[in-house]
C-alpha cells in the first residue's frame, strides 16, 4: 500500500514537479494538493488532510507556520520543507539573510539539512527535513568533498551560477516575462548578497569544519530548466587530486557522477541528477563545473529523495536518472 | 562622396553587420562584397575590385592571405582583419593558440591592435588594422584599465564569460543546430585553452606591463547577440577605486559607460556599446561585468570604429549606441 | 524645428517603440513620454504638456478619454490613438467586441482609421487618427485589394495568424511568463471571437464594398516580435492575377511589397514593412502569406506614418524599412 | 524475458527517441543501435544482429532497402519503418510526391500503415508497418472520422500545420542553425507540395472512400518539439456533431482525446498523446484544432505502439501519456 503524500503549493513550479514524478514512484501517491487553481485545496484546508508525509513548496515565510502546524498535529509525518525558512541554523543568521524575524523560531535547529548525499544518516527517520536550496545544491555537491579533505584554498572560492528561469517560481513579475527574459542574459545580486550565500557557508561550515566567505554571481538563462555552475577554486594539491576526491566521495551515489567534459543543461534536465567535472586552470587553479534540473535535483527530485532515506526506502525509488540504465546520456531531444 | 568598401565575407554573421551597418554611415559605403551566395562575388574576385577600405571577415588561415594581396595591389587602402589572424605578436604565440603554421609571417607585427580606445593613436593613419576577438574586447575593456594603474592583483584573475551562438559563425556544426542550443546552456575551451586567452595575455603585456596568466572560461548561450563577463579579481585598494578608475579611463568614450547594476544583454544588444558594472564580492575580491553585443562593439561595430580612426573621422559616426541621445536605455522590445 | 511629440503610455511594448522610433525621424522628436516608471511623467499630467501631437498608447477604455479631452485642450495638435478604441463605426460594435459601453460616444466616427496605405487621402489633415490593430493591418494588406477587385469569392475566407508575444503587450499575466510561453505555442479566441475581426469586416466594408464574416485563428507564438499570416481564399481568376492585382496595388509603397518566396519574420523584424506573398493551392484555391512586425508596421511604425501623412511629410520619414536601399534583405542576424 | 529490438539510425532525434522510450517499456529493450556516433554499429553491421523486431529511422531512399533485406534475412521479425519509403500505395504515386524511383518497388503494398487507432485489426501480426509522418499523424487522427462519417465537405479543406524543428531531423542544414531559427517563424511547401500530403490523401481514400485535394500549409515553429494543426472545415452538419463523432471515434483510445480548448504544445509533449478540439468560426465553418509530438505520437511513441500492437500486447504498454493517471494535465514546466 502506497504512502500518502500531501502536497501544498502544488500549482507552482516545484511543487507541480513533485506532483509528477510522485505519479511513477513505486511506494508513494499523491494525497492531496493545495494551491491556488480550482481542483486544489486551499492551504489551510491541507492541514486537516490525513496523511503520512507532507511537502511544503510554499514561499518562505509561510512555509515554517505550516510545518508547525504539521508536526503538533500530525507527529508520526515526515514533513519536507521546500523553502528557505529551516536552512539557517540561528534566527539571527535567518534574519541577516532574509531581512525579517523568523516567523516560527521554536523549529530553527529542528530539521535534518536535506542535502541528501551528505546527511543519509540524519535523514534516516528524519521527521522534519529542510530541502536544500536549488543553487545551494550545486555549489555544495562539489564544494564539500574538496573542502572536507582539504584539496582546496578556503580563501578566494568564486561560485558563477546559471540558472533557468523556473528558478524564480512562477512569480507574477515583470522581469520574468517572455519578451524580457527570452534573447537575454543577466547577473543579480551579485557579490555575497543572495540568500544561498548563507545556507552554503553555513553547511560547509557543518560539513567540513571549514569556515569561509563565499563569492557568488548567480544569473538568469532564457532556459526552464537547469543550473551551470562553475567553481573556481586554487587546489592545495594536483588538479587530477580533486577529481579523485569527487570520484571517490560518490562513489556509491545513484545521482551524483563525475565526468570528463563539462556538463551540458540538457545532461541533467527531467533527471535528479548532478553531473561534475574537474579542469585544469591558470596559474595552479582549477574550474569545477556542476550541472543539475533546479526543479529535480535542486528541489522536487531531492525533497523526494530525502522522503525515501526518512522512510527507509532504496534512496533512488521513483527518481529519473540519465545513468539508470547504463543507457546513453544527453538521450533527450 | 562616400569612400567605398569592399566587404569580404558577407554572408557570415559578421560580414552581414558590417553591411547592415554601413547603410547607416554617412560617410562610406559598400563598394563590393563576397560570399558564399548569389549576388556576392567570389573572394577572388573581391582581390579585383577597387576600393578604398577592405573589410575581411573572413576565416583564420585564410583572410592573412587576403590581406598580405590587398596591401600589394592596394597600398593606399586601408584593410581591416577581422580574423584572429594578426592579433599575435609572434609566428609562434600564432602556433601556439592556433595549432598550426601562419600562412603569411611577414605580415606579423604589421598590423595595429584594433581594440579603439586602447590604440586611438596608433589607428590614426593606419593602413592595417587587426580587429579584437569579441571574448578578448569584453575581457580587455574593463581589465586594462584596472592593470595599467595596479588596482588589481595579477595572479588568480578569471574571467567567466558567456557568448550568444553568432558568436560560433554561421558553421554548419550539429553543436549549432538550434535543438541543440536552445533551452540549453554549456561551458567549452575551459581554464586557459581558448584561442581569445593568447590574444589578451599579449595585449595586457603591450599596453600596461603586467605580463599574467588568465583563467578564462567561454559558455554558449541560447541566444543569438551579446557576451556577458564576470570578472573575478583581488583589488589592491578599496573597490571603489576600481570604479572611479575605469569612469575616469572612458570619460570621453562614446561607447563604453561604467553603470551601477549589472549589465544585461539587452542594454546593449545591436549597439557598440559595452557596459562595465563594478561590485564588491566575499574576503576583498570584486567582481566586474561587462557586456557588448558580440557582432557590434565585438565584430563589425569596432570594425568600422576602427576605420573611423583610421581616416580621421568622428570615431562614433555611424555607430548605433543606446547612450547617443540621453533616451532612456533598454528601449528596445 | 522639429514637431513635437507627446507619448502617452511609453512604458509598455508599443509606446516605447514610438520612442525608439521617433529619435531617428528628421522632423518630430518626443515632448514627453508618461507611463509607470521613474522619469515618466502620469498619464494626467501629460494632459498639461504642450506638444504638437500626441500618441496614445494606452489600453483601450482609457484611451478615448485622453483622446476626448486633448481635442478639447489642443484642437491643433494630431492626435493617433493606438488603442481599439476609435476603431469600430458604432457604439453598438463596439459594444459587441469589446464587451462593454463606449467611454467616450461622442469621439465615434470622428477619426480616420490609419492603415495607413488604404486611408491616405482621409488621413492628410486628420487631427485625429484611430490606429489598426497589428492583426488587422496583417489580414487587411493583403485581402483589401482582393477583395476590392473582385479577385477572391467573400465566402469561407480564411485567416490563420501567428503573432510573438509583445502583441499581448507588458501585462502581467502568467500565461505570459517567460516558462509558460517559451518551447510552447497556441491558438486563442479561434473562430470569430477575437476583437480584430470586428474591425477587419468594418474596414473591408469600407473600402471594398463586400460585406463577409471572416474566419480568424491567432496564435501565440515563442518570439517577441512579427505577425505571419496566412489568408486561405477561393480565386475567382487566375492565381497569377491575385499576385498582379496586390504588386499594382503597392507599386508605390514604401512598405509594402509582393515577394515570391514566403515571408519569414525575420525579414520585417524592426521594420515597417509588410511582405506578402501569393501560391496556388489545392482545389483552385490560394494561399496569402503577409509578414509584419507588430510594433512597428502593427503599431507605433504605422502611427508615425499616419502622422507624416496628417502633417503632409514625406510618408516614410523616419521609419526602417528593409528595402530602403536595395539592399540584400534579410540582413540581420 | 523481453523481446529484443534493434534500432537502426539511432543517432537522429526519432531513432534517439525510441532508444529513450523502450528504456521504460515492460516487454521490450533494446538489441542493438546502428548510428553515426562511437558505441553504435554501422547501418550494415545491423544487418547482422539478431532481434525479434527492427525499427528503421533512416532517411527515406535508404529505409526500404534495409527493410527488404531485413525480410529476407528475419522473416519472423516485426519491422517498423519509419521512413516515407513504405506509405504510399504505388511506385507513381512515390516518384510523383517524392521526386525519384523507388529503391525497393517489390515493397510496396506489402507494409500496414501504422495509423494505430485506425489500421488496429491489420496491425495485428503484421511483419511490416510503415510508420506515418508526424504532420500525417497530426492531420488524418481529427479528419478520418470526420470524413468517414460524412460530416464536413470534401471541398476546401485546408490545414494549416506548424511543427518544431526536431521534425526537420538532425540534417547539417543552414536553415535549421539555432540563429536561423530562433525569434522566428516562417512556412515552407505551401499549397499542396508537401510530401505528406500523398501520404494524406490516400489513407483517406483508403479509411473513409473519400477522394480529396488538401490544401496544406507547413510552418516551422522555433520550438523543439510539437506540432499543432489547424484544419479549417465546412460542416454538412452542426459543428457539435463534429465533436460528437470525434469522441465516439475517440472513445477506447488511450492517446487520443478531445478537449475544450484549444490544446496547446505543452500539453502533449513528450507524451503519445493527440489532442483534439473542435470550434465554430465563420458563416457556418468550424475549425479543429489537433496537437500532437512529432518524436512520440508522430514518430517514435507511434512506432511503439504499432510493435505493441503487431505483437498482441496492450497498446499503450510503455508510452507516457498525461491523461495516464488522471492527473491534471499540463503539469511539465
Amino acid at each position: 500500500m502506497s504512502v500518502r503524500v500531501g502536497v501544498f503549493g502544488a500549482t507552482g513550479y516545484s511543487g507541480r514537479e513533485i506532483v509528477r514524478l510522485l505519479r511513477h514512484h513505486p511506494r508513494a501517491a499523491v494525497a492531496f494538493t493545495t494551491g491556488s487553481e480550482k481542483g486544489h485545496l486551499a492551504h489551510e484546508k491541507g492541514l486537516e488532510q490525513a496523511a503520512d508525509a507532507y511537502m511544503l513548496a510554499l514561499p518562505h515565510g509561510i512555509a515554517a507556520k505550516y510545518a508547525a502546524q504539521l508536526r503538533a498535529a500530525r507527529p508520526a509525518a515526515v514533513v519536507v520543507d521546500l523553502s528557505g525558512d529551516l536552512r539557517l541554523p540561528t534566527a539571527e543568521a535567518y534574519k541577516k539573510w532574509y531581512g525579517h524575524d523568523h516567523a516560527s523560531p521554536e523549529l530553527i535547529g529542528k530539521a535534518v539539512f536535506g542535502l541528501s548525499e551528505h546527511y543519509r544518516e540524519e535523514l534516516q527517520g528524519a521527521k522534519l527535513v529542510s530541502n536544500p536550496g536549488c543553487y545551494a545544491t550545486s555549489v555544495l555537491l562539489p564544494l564539500v568533498p574538496l573542502l572536507k579533505d582539504g584539496l582546496v584554498e578556503t580563501d578566494g572560492i568564486v561560485a558563477d551560477a546559471k540558472s533557468g528561469a523556473t528558478g524564480a517560481g512562477r512569480s507574477l513579475r515583470e522581469d520574468l516575462l517572455f519578451c524580457e527574459v527570452t534573447d537575454d542574459f543577466s547577473a543579480y545580486s551579485p557579490g555575497r548578497t543572495h540568500r544561498h550565500v548563507g545556507e552554503i557557508e553555513s553547511v560547509l561550515l557543518d560539513r567540513t569544519g571549514r569556515s569561509l566567505e563565499l563569492t557568488f554571481c548567480p544569473h538568469l538563462l532564457p532556459v526552464k530548466r537547469g543550473i551551470l555552475t562553475a567553481l573556481y577554486v586554487k587546489p592545495t594539491r594536483e588538479v587530477a587530486d580533486l577529481r579523485t576526491a569527487l570520484e571517490r566521495a560518490y562513489s556509491g551515489s545513484a545521482f551524483v557522477h563525475v565526468v570528463d567534459a563539462p556538463p551540458r543543461l540538457s545532461d541533467v534536465q527531467e533527471t535528479n541528477d548532478c553531473r561534475i567535472s574537474v579542469h585544469a586552470a591558470a596559474s595552479g587553479r582549477a574550474v569545477v563545473f556542476s550541472a543539475l534540473d533546479n526543479l529535480v535535483k535542486g528541489a522536487a527530485g531531492q525533497a523526494i529523495q530525502n522522503l525515501n532515506l526518512a522512510l527507509g526506502w532504496p534512496e533512488a525509488d521513483g527518481l529519473p536518472s540519465a545513468f539508470e540504465t547504463g543507457a546513453p546520456v544527453g538521450a533527450r531531444a
